[in-house]
């Protein structure tokens, strides 16, 4: 049975701009497992409802079906253990570093670029997500992100774990990618896919990092339609 | 030549509340390297002036000298290589919770216990700790600290990625602790030392965590006078 991944996109169904359904992407190329996408977008619950549950990613391989990135990730160094590891360092290191970005680094994403994601989705995920972001936030996106230039600084702070490794080293993993480095690339790919925001100043280490991460697996990332360089 | 490690400490010489310092410390019991402490107070810039730089913790390991807590733990790395590892999973997954710690959750903790140090401290570190301090923050350090109890949420929530691992797993290192977690460490013990307030909630992993922690080699920081439990 063919192995597939429910990934979100918008209205071009080549934008993909999920988070995590990057870190899964990600890691499945890591591994070197092919998996056919299967477009999925905000207004079709029903299309995974068979993973028990409503957020892709949703991976189905053969007869498993796995959702949450993060549970995606556990499953593919487990059941391929054989190949290229996630987690070669520990599975702790991965789970910090992911963990960080959910909760530190997406929150302040999304207030940067919220706003740019209506526009690339169709009539119904539009009318949806802007209801439900609106609600989230309190507000109309447009005022979540005004003045948006101005909390650069304060996101380029909050990087500065990430950076104190990329100055020394080209990957969060070291000297080689492993699962903490897609966790946040994921973040950063959503960004680069729905929004022209430039998030990093030109000479940031973490800039040179994600023109590596985007070359990564054939340059798959840098392969998106996306609205920053 | 005798190995020494100078460590901050307050009137009462027992009292030693540098989060850096216990790092350091930390990390040369985990390597099983015996350091006699020299005790060092903050007016004391010239007794280590030999290290080139003003700031403990400083290291000499015969005629190497060497301070700062990173460049610690790298040098006991290095050098002792026989050692049990301080980054068993590879430098980069220190780095990453260290500089956590040091830009994320000291000047949270900071904040919630500054001006719980200057009674600690003896007549002359006590008129520069707070000179220096309420320059820092621009105020008094009551004010730094007042209503601090409504900011143990935000210093909760911050805690998430630490806690997203030892909901798991006993150590920030996974099985074993290892430089993530003396460097996470450091900092409550910073706290727990000076402080009377009650950082976390006890059922919080974390706090399972910090047990284990005073517990390790010895329960060599639970030996330290504290004003937390």
């Amino acid at each position: 049975m063919a192995r597939r991944l429910f990934e979100l996109a918008g209205q071009d169904q080549a934008r993909r701009f999920s988070p995590y359904c990057w870190r899964a992407r990600m890691a499945l190329a890591h591994k070197g497992l092919e998996a056919e996408t299967v477009i999925w977008r905000f207004t079709e619950g029903e299309a995974i409802a068979f993973s028990g549950q409503n957020k892709v990613p949703v991976l189905v391989d053969g007869d498993r079906v796995v959702a949450d990135s993060w549970v995606i990730a556990r499953y593919l160094e487990d059941h391929y253990p054989d190949r290229p590891s996630l987690f070669p360092g520990g599975v702790a290191a991965g789970r910090f570093v992911a963990s960080w970005a959910d909760e530190v680094l997406n929150p302040m994403l999304v207030r940067l670029i919220v706003s740019d994601i209506p526009p690339l989705l169709d009539e119904p995920a539009r009318r949806y997500f802007i209801a439900n972001r609106e609600v989230r936030f309190g507000q109309p996106l447009a005022e979540v992100t005004a003045n948006r230039e101005a909390r650069l600084p304060e996101l380029r702070q909050a990087l500065g774990p990430a950076r104190a490794v990329l100055a020394e080293r080209p990957f969060l993993g070291g000297e080689a990618p492993d699962y903490r480095d897609y966790a946040v690339f994921g973040s950063f790919q959503w960004a680069r896919v729905v929004s022209p925001l430039a998030l990093l100043a030109p000479d940031d280490p973490v800039a040179a990092w994600r023109e590596r991460m985007l070359d990564l697996h054939g340059g798959l990332a840098r392969a998106t339609p996306a609205l920053a360089g």
